[in-house]
């Protein structure tokens, strides 16, 4: 066992508080004096060409991020950004979940699913001008929506054109920004290698967003390309991409205090939010949504037995309702204990203060202040409809039947006029989830939980109710369970929806067959329809308003920031950013440290033997003989598995290389630490912290578990 | 916030690793080297007598321990260890358990619980050869150990010939040796002061067992005498006891890396139990008694709707059920993380090697480790009947109905010859046990905890099993489950032991009234008494056995750590000890660091404003205004509310003053971390901490909080 005295001791190299930002890479040689100050090693301004070294070795894998590590397309990302792939190939017969895949040779690499795709971002242009163009301070809500996204789907539909591209115009600042942004789209991604999955999702869901971590999150794809070097779909005669630049991968990593970086595609974040929202989410929204979600469990596990057929069928409901029931558990918990909200109205009462204390500024943004408030207090108004609502989708037949009734209605529409979801490239999934229905449902639970909305429904105020669905379940002002109850046994038992092969049928059914039919959810969906369209359009309408005012109010932000000499970063929008700052642990709670490393002897300390936490024989063996290899950080006295860096990502940044100061990759961010899930409202830099899968350990595990020669022959290797 | 780096800074000073060691007093003279190398300023000697400052000043409640803090009688334990005198004193209108409790003046005191003691230990004195006077070799086991009780009740009745006494034989090195242990019994015992419980049992249940810790758990009583100084039942005109010596209370308190010691009343350890016993303890008892708690829970909770009045009848048992079953799971995680086993076989084989090399020796001892081996296979051979037995009790009715017939079969004998538990003297708390079973009893929940447990037992082979039991159950080669559960129906059809009047009328029935009586549980208890005490006898055989054994075994272990110059503490028995060492955090858990202390400002951070992080808001005030008085700790920046030292503890120990290197009290223990739970069996220096609330917290509390002006200037307080 390591010395506390010697963990201690690396503990103490850093103190200082964390850099909060993801930012464009154009806004990087602004902050040089601050990346020099932590370390950084290259010159800053190459880190704001898209062009060059390293932003050109990073790639995205559309809901993950990667980058190149060798000349010939090798990409490393995490293990659960590969994970459908591995699932893909699996068999019973050759379960690489178990065993992990290893291409020896790169004949031997295989297909990655369906849809895999890694994109190379090669411009990101300025478009606000001409996403904008057409509208005027007069327009209705919904126009202004409609001429923003036609002059979206334009833009994308030229830059399209090249046959090879996938273009998509992203918001900045809430819509006072537009970026085209233009990625080669490689269609041919093939599996190269992956550890054991009990390696790589070691400590699986229980070790979801804790510290300390154990977790081998690695995985490589390689991209191909046709002999002329374009993307192609796969066809046997592709050649391995040849991409501009990749990373060399160190085998010294990081140390505690020294500078790292990730660039990466984080997902969305809402850190300009007002003060109203802020609250509404955290003391209301969060709260009461988290209860519903218990509540929905609660109701799944007493009508199903313990390991039953219908138990069976909600596992992955379960596991999703909680997992987000202890997302926003913590969301509340860090709140309550931060200052978050003082903060904020302190923020907004100085930018009160900065616009009213020149005309000009008033003139330019008082009205937006104002007007975006009372938007955001419409938007609430209807809340407990809009929550009850959301999650009435739980009870499945009622929704199914919708869903149908919707995509005949939409099929009467030309394709490109169709909502999304409702055109022909969305049928096969359309059809894929009507199908996986059945293995998803049980009469009794269904019953259960749509039982159990509608008496929150029932709750509602008379003008936040719908009148079809008062008429369909006999609501009213005054509401009887038993009697709702009863329709809904009557309506289960009278439709045939549950069944396989009817369901499906209706994919294939007009309008008029769904108005024809006497099935008690086919005729509800019908009756209910035109209402559910009104209530859509209105949510469009405000949606357009939004579109209005946000971009003024964040320009006000912007201006009072930049009065200030401080930058601003725009919330995450799944495009390239950079996020950078210090291996460190910190104090999630007074009396508690989390060390920023953890060891292989961790492993050990952590198994038992029962998945998740079942490492191989082999690697528990390793460890008892303290075979390190080179991979030992001498200071730590073992090879270090996981560590903390105060990098602010979210999710999107899965699979995002940690850089070092000189570019080098020194490990892959894959999660943060639980008080880091209110990181997508409020950077807490003394609580936020990433967790990352250090390059070393993977080494570790390419050498001494998976004998992964060639790649590691292939990589560059550093020290 | 206080800087990290502070915190780092001091969690570094300390990095040795713990003491092992429950001491007698008169063992510490031989360990004065290490006693004043961790930092002992006074004289080790000093320890080894009773009757000498600070050895007495330190005594029992019984189950817990505390220490007289003024010369006038006053008594400091934990908040915990006085509860039951403030539910006592607590009513709707003045609940005491809300506010806390302070007389200002001594005539304010009120009278503790009914049964409150205060024990001053006078003397222990070596009773070996008496307690041993009359066993011979060739001795069965009963008659061994009948002839140590009557030895032991005979040394004890002649100790207790004083009427104030109360007097004990321990036995120490599992029978190797006795001694005679003779208290003072105060029997008037006065609530004095203790905090809102929402500070002295700050973090409930929740926080059992864990760090980081933050509860105020400290309280006051007063040891009252009658006017001769001799102790007295409660009267009016008693007077506080004199003490002839008392802790002062240090405000300075303790820094990281100090030396500390804990004196008191540690209850039972097993730390030389075989490597065989530990193996089916860790590999088979805890993993099957656990399972078979939250097996009983699920079935309780299956059987009783949430909030019903059948699910708040089981609510302490469900408490106890899942305390217990985190406490076993805690000893399968810490002995599955540990090298415990192999530490004991190695040791064994050391010992072996030892006895064996000297003809001497294994003729001394050589027989006595294969006897004990034996005796433990021999006890062994019982154990899924003696674990499903055990179980079988948490069916209220049937075990209901063998209690009292069983009291009718002792009421037979003279009160000294029956049964402990069926004496005189118990029967006031038999009858309340009686009573209280209506309010923790539900006939649903009763009947399918029943049935599974009959379960179990089916599936014993059939040596296992009781023929009266098979009978009533009709349980064979073949069990039916669905018979089974209809004799269990009909069973609580037809009994009326449910009937608090029925029920408490049974504690009067002769033996005759039982045998004629159509209740089929109180049949089935007369039908199966003579196999119950078959088996009950057969259990006081081999304890006699075992007498014989483990005292030899125990000579040789002691004999050889002598011979490697290695003092050896006997298990814990209720006796006074000294335990020492230092204040020291340490790493749970790789990553993770547990610093030694926590903070007023943690409180902050817990407090949800629901019991149990519900601190007074008063207090979240102060904290905030961050009023620290004198109490503040420099190098913390704040106070301390509680602290880690590595001190080697167990249940008995609650209360047991924290003293510093002057013997001055500067905390008093409560609790230990979770991977202490396993140091009932094994001391691991490195993941074995105890938990102190610290003085400074205690006197901050009192001068802040509650204004204890009385108190503080009763008590010495030194800097």
């Amino acid at each position: 066992m390591r010395n506390i005295l010697a963990v201690l001791t690396l503990a103490l190299f850093s103190s200082s508080l964390a850099d909060e930002g993801m930012w464009q890479p154009h806004q990087l040689p602004d902050l040089s004096d601050r990346l020099l100050e932590l370390g950084l090693e290259i010159d800053p301004e190459n880190l704001s060409s898209l062009d060059k070294f390293p932003m050109n070795a990073v790639v995205s894998l559309g809901g993950c991020s990667a980058s190149f590590v060798s000349s010939q397309g090798l990409v490393v990302s995490n293990h659960h950004c590969v994970y459908g792939s591995v699932q893909y190939n699996s068999s019973p017969d050759n379960n690489l979940l178990v065993e992990g895949f290893l291409a020896r040779q790169i004949e031997d690499e295989i297909r990655a699913a369906p849809g895999s795709r890694v994109y190379v971002t090669e411009e990101v242009t300025d478009v606000t001008d001409r996403a904008k163009d057409g509208i005027t301070d007069g327009m209705s809500g919904i126009l202004r929506y409609q001429v923003i996204e036609n002059n979206r789907k334009q833009i994308i539909a030229e830059c399209e054109e090249s046959g090879i591209h996938r273009c998509g115009v992203s918001s900045f600042h809430q819509g006072l920004e537009y970026f085209l942004i233009k990625r080669l789209e490689i269609r041919d991604v093939r599996l190269v290698y992956v550890p054991a999955t009990s390696i790589g999702k070691y400590g699986g869901d229980i070790d979801n967003w804790q510290w300390p971590r154990h977790t081998g999150d690695f995985g490589f794809y390689r991209a191909y390309v046709d002999s002329n070097g374009q993307p192609a779909d796969y066809s046997e005669d592709n050649v391995p991409y040849q991409s501009d630049s990749f990373l060399e991968v160190s085998r010294s990593g990081v140390e505690n205090g020294d500078f790292v970086m990730g660039v990466g595609y984080p997902g969305s974040t809402n850190r300009y939010r007002t003060g109203t929202e802020i609250e509404n989410q955290f003391n209301w929204f969060y709260p009461n949504a988290r209860q519903m979600r218990e509540d929905i469990v609660s109701i799944i596990n007493e009508n199903s037995a313990p390991g039953s057929q219908a138990r069976l069928a909600y596992e992955n409901t379960i596991a999703s309702l909680n997992n987000y029931a202890k997302n926003y558990q913590s969301m509340v918990e860090s709140y309550q204990n931060s200052d978050f909200i003082n903060r904020q109205n302190q923020f907004e009462s100085d930018l009160d203060i900065w616009i009213n204390s020149d005309d000009q500024r008033s003139d330019r943004y008082a009205r937006s202040v104002l007007q975006l408030n009372a938007l955001i207090e419409n938007n609430q108004e209807t809340k407990e409809r809009d929550l009850v609502r959301s999650y009435m989708s739980y009870a499945t037949l009622p929704n199914t039947a919708q869903r149908l009734y919707r995509l005949a209605i939409e099929k009467q529409k030309p394709d490109a006029a169709r909502e999304p979801g409702y055109q022909e490239r969305d049928m096969l999934r359309f059809r894929q989830s009507m199908q996986s229905i059945s293995r998803r449902y049980d009469e009794t639970v269904d019953k259960a939980i749509l039982s159990y909305m509608l008496g929150h429904y029932a709750e509602l105020p008379e003008q936040d109710r719908s009148q079809s669905l008062d008429a369909f379940y006999q609501i009213g002002s005054s509401f009887n369970q038993a009697r709702t109850d009863q329709i809904i046994q009557d309506s289960y038992s009278n439709s045939t929806l549950a069944d396989d092969e009817t369901r499906l049928a209706w994919i294939e059914q007009t309008v008029e067959e769904f108005q024809a039919s006497n099935d008690p959810f086919i005729q509800y969906a019908v009756a209910s329809h035109d209402e559910r369209m009104t209530l859509e359009l209105a949510g469009k309408e405000l949606g357009g308003q939004f579109q209005q005012w946000r971009p003024q109010y964040m320009e006000a932000v912007i201006a009072y920031n930049r009065s200030l000499g401080q930058p601003i970063y725009a919330d995450a929008n799944s495009s390239l950013r950079v996020t950078f700052g210090k291996v460190q642990g910190n104090e999630p709670k007074d009396g508690l440290v989390n060390l920023p490393f953890t060891t292989l002897e961790g492993i050990l300390g952590k198994d038992t033997g029962l998945d998740p936490f079942n490492a191989p024989e082999q690697q528990l063996e390793l460890i008892r003989e303290g075979e390190y290899g080179d991979y030992a950080l001498p200071s730590l006295g073992s090879v270090p598995v996981n560590f903390l860096a105060d990098l602010d990502i979210t999710g999107g940044n899965s699979g995002t290389a940690a850089m070092n100061s000189q570019a080098q990759l020194v490990g892959l961010l894959f999660d943060g630490v639980y008080e880091s899930i209110i990181g997508d409202w409020d950077f807490d830099p003394a609580k936020n912290r990433a967790i990352a899968v250090d390059s070393r350990y993977m080494l570790w595990v390419m050498e001494y578990m998976d004998n992964a020669t060639n790649l590691l022959e292939e990589m560059s290797i550093v020290d």
